[in-house]
């Protein structure tokens, strides 16, 4: 049987698996083998294909659901190190006092590394294998999550000092560093996506926004931005440019097929109607959004309109978590809820979003997002063998409104095995917690900031 | 130092400490004694009283945190058993084509055993050490919860045919039946407190709601009853009584301070002033309420006026998970989006939802929901050595943000140690998990019934 017997690198077989194709096809008792980081064959075990393999590893996941990985569509991985600083303040209060004054003082290159090391070890943990990410030292960002060996793609972060007036100096600035920053990791690794990270457009001048665009269409990248997540963010763009920020972008043609536009909480449908015609991407942050009360995204009637709409955390200052699974129940739960209609943004909705909706947002649908031979070998196993996830009728709705990201046991990224059995196999997750815990000690010990919890009396 | 030490039952020493007192007191690094189910003493490590005793049983804490059990005012245990079984539908359609149809044919003494059983472990898992269950057989609840070592309160479930009508006969067999359960259970064990409930104004007559009031009275136990879930049904009751249910069973003199009221979603300001005069207990299901699309309960107005609000998650079928900790985030983040206001229902606030405001809802405050001396021993312990709760800036904030009942550790229940490190000491999980297939393999091959997701074709 084995005589003539091909070279494999891993084969997985049992348990059901969700390739989540176009068709939603679900295998039964799978047999899926991977080479060279990617899938070679999804069949069921009654498939000759399997016997003809030899592989180097063998996965059991009988009794789980193999499923592509999570993507998460917007993140700013090193905000872990502020996770639960200064939650349940005023929106503004928490950005002045808070989050800007620590940015200022303590983000250096090695807090982003420290941090996206212990967001990287979250995500694997709760299943996502590639993230979209926009911070400062993004290039660190992007090192370390290829070293995690998660698939990122990474957002250069640019923003003015004032976002009314173009300054030329400052835009010639942004394009130089745009260029090199794309120079640098344009095909420098398989796991790295560059892209261009344009704060907001409350934070970038027009001028800004074009030239980025320009430079992101000549080298066929990504713009990420911040698009109507607050009610004040319309206010502030009617009183500078006359329209709202949606229209603004527009306006300056900034909106194409390449675009990310992240929240979207304060769009009218004429809004929704202009991202649907430019094919404009949009990251919802359903968690971010609800804890830092800035707005409900239009999700259902985005979606009617046909936008591509993926899920994203947000930085664990306002999620407070990278959980994917998480942000999966909420999701469903809130858009229900809002809709009144419990058959709206059901399981097998969310979970595309949350799969191959959200790769299809990073331009990546060809690569991840399903399982389905040819594409790279982006794969989780979740363990359905505990109280919370039995009996299982229905592995869509176990996924989305019983789960969590603890129950994701094998993670596979590119064909490498990331996690085995719930052990990080790329990250020394004691070192990764004790470098944020240092960071964590001098914020604390900083009589500059005045964390809430450690001000209040009535402690022993 | 030991010579002349006192027993002790359990010595948990270490972490950090959430009171949930009155005062809100943390205790850094405490030391906590247990003696014949009780808290003997609470104190910090500079406390000469540890040293006093010799513990049968040492707890090591430090790294984690450890607070009140937490009180789940809301269930339906044995419906674990239809978890995720027909999710997304329109709410009538999941009613009546499957959860009625499914409890007439399979919902039988061993069936309410094994998954209140299955449901049991959920709960010890993620921490929950007391609930308030309504059932079928609720008897047989109320027995498994006990061997499991869980705190219950056990209503024993009333509905009419005609809830339009009273019918003389009906309400004597069920005040017969209402005291020969009282009689049984009412000082039967320490654990179990019974209770009557009353299905809903849409389903038990005046006469029945009444009765079983002067019953509950007269023995000082518990009305618990579902009320204004949902939004037909206030034009049920006002088709039927002309009133909306808050003012019908007011009128009825149904409503006092031994009264839980179950999802109050659409009560308007009056109604909320009803609860608050007779001191009317909520109990608040966000979850179940979000994904069936029933609506959203005014919480932070009833809070506002005084009303005593716990969370439940409601029946599995609906939730689909009797996990309290991601309730408490749920409740948070809707609160906080509705109120547009982020420091609407703080960590604390929520918090307390889920301890010692739940038990004092279900009357049990002077038992449990706070870690003071003279209380019963209920307390979890949570560990936070783990990506997701590090860095650790505010154990509320992490408790309500980021943890999930995963995180759970260890669980005490008056005095008896019923998870340790992980692993469950009073239940056999692997049967558990077993009975509770046999019955959803039973269902899955039933003509009768038509699964949704088995009905569904583009499978392998």
């Amino acid at each position: 049987m084995n005589t003539c017997s091909a070279p494999l690198d891993i084969l997985i077989t049992g348990g059901t698996l969700l390739t989540m194709s176009p068709a939603m096809k679900v295998v039964e008792d799978p047999v899926l083998g991977i080479r060279d980081g990617k899938i070679l064959f999804v069949e069921d075990a009654h498939s000759p294909l399997a016997a003809l393999y030899a592989p180097r590893e063998r996965i059991d996941a009988r009794g789980c659901i193999i499923l592509p990985g999570l993507v998460n569509t917007h993140t700013h991985a090193p905000m872990v190190c502020f996770r639960g600083i200064a939650d349940d303040l005023p929106l503004m209060r928490w950005l002045n006092d808070y989050i800007f004054p620590l940015e200022r003082r303590y983000v250096t290159r090695p807090f982003v590394r420290a941090g996206t090391l212990l967001a990287a070890a979250e995500m694997i943990r709760s299943g996502t294998t590639t993230f979209c990410d926009g911070y400062f030292y993004e290039s660190t960002v992007a090192e370390t999550a290829r070293e995690a060996g998660l698939r990122i793609v990474a957002g250069m972060g640019i923003f003015d000092r004032d976002f009314r007036r173009d300054d030329a100096e400052q835009i010639a600035k942004h394009v130089e560093a745009a260029r090199r920053y794309l120079e640098r990791w344009l095909g420098a690794s398989e796991l790295v996506t560059p892209a261009l990270f344009c704060h907001a457009p409350y934070t970038c001048s027009p001028g800004t926004l074009k030239a980025v665009r320009e430079v992101a269409d000549a080298h066929g990248v990504f713009l990420i931005t911040h698009l109507s997540e607050t009610r004040d963010e319309i206010g502030i763009i009617a009183e500078a440019f006359g329209r709202t920020p949606a229209r603004h972008l527009e306006a300056l043609g900034v909106l194409n097929e390449r675009t990310i536009a992240v929240h979207c909480n304060w769009l009218d449908d004429e809004e929704i109607a202009i991202l649907a015609r430019h094919d404009v991407k949009v990251s919802h942050n359903v968690e971010s959004n609800m804890k830092l009360a800035t707005g409900m995204a239009p999700v259902v009637k985005m979606k009617r309109q046909g936008v591509t709409v993926g899920l994203g955390t947000d930085g664990c200052a306002s999620n407070n978590d990278h959980d994917l699974i998480g942000e999966m129940g909420t999701a469903a739960r809130l858009h229900k809820i809002l809709a009144m209609d419990p058959s709206e943004m059901d399981a097998r909705t969310v979970l595309r979003m949350a799969t191959i909706e959200g790769a299809r947002a990073l331009g990546l649908d060809g690569i991840t997002g399903s399982l389905e031979k040819g594409k790279a070998a982006d794969i989780i196993i979740v363990d359905t063998a505990k109280p919370r996830l039995r009996p299982l009728y229905n592995p869509y709705s176990q996924l989305v409104y019983a789960a969590t990201g603890d129950d994701v046991k094998t993670v596979i990224i590119a064909g490498r095995t990331v996690m085995r059995d719930g052990r990080l196999l790329t990250i020394d997750e004691e070192g990764a917690i004790e470098a944020v815990e240092r960071i964590a000690d001098r914020i604390r010990s900083d009589n500059g900031i005045s964390i809430p919890y450690l001000q209040e009396a009535e402690r022993c």
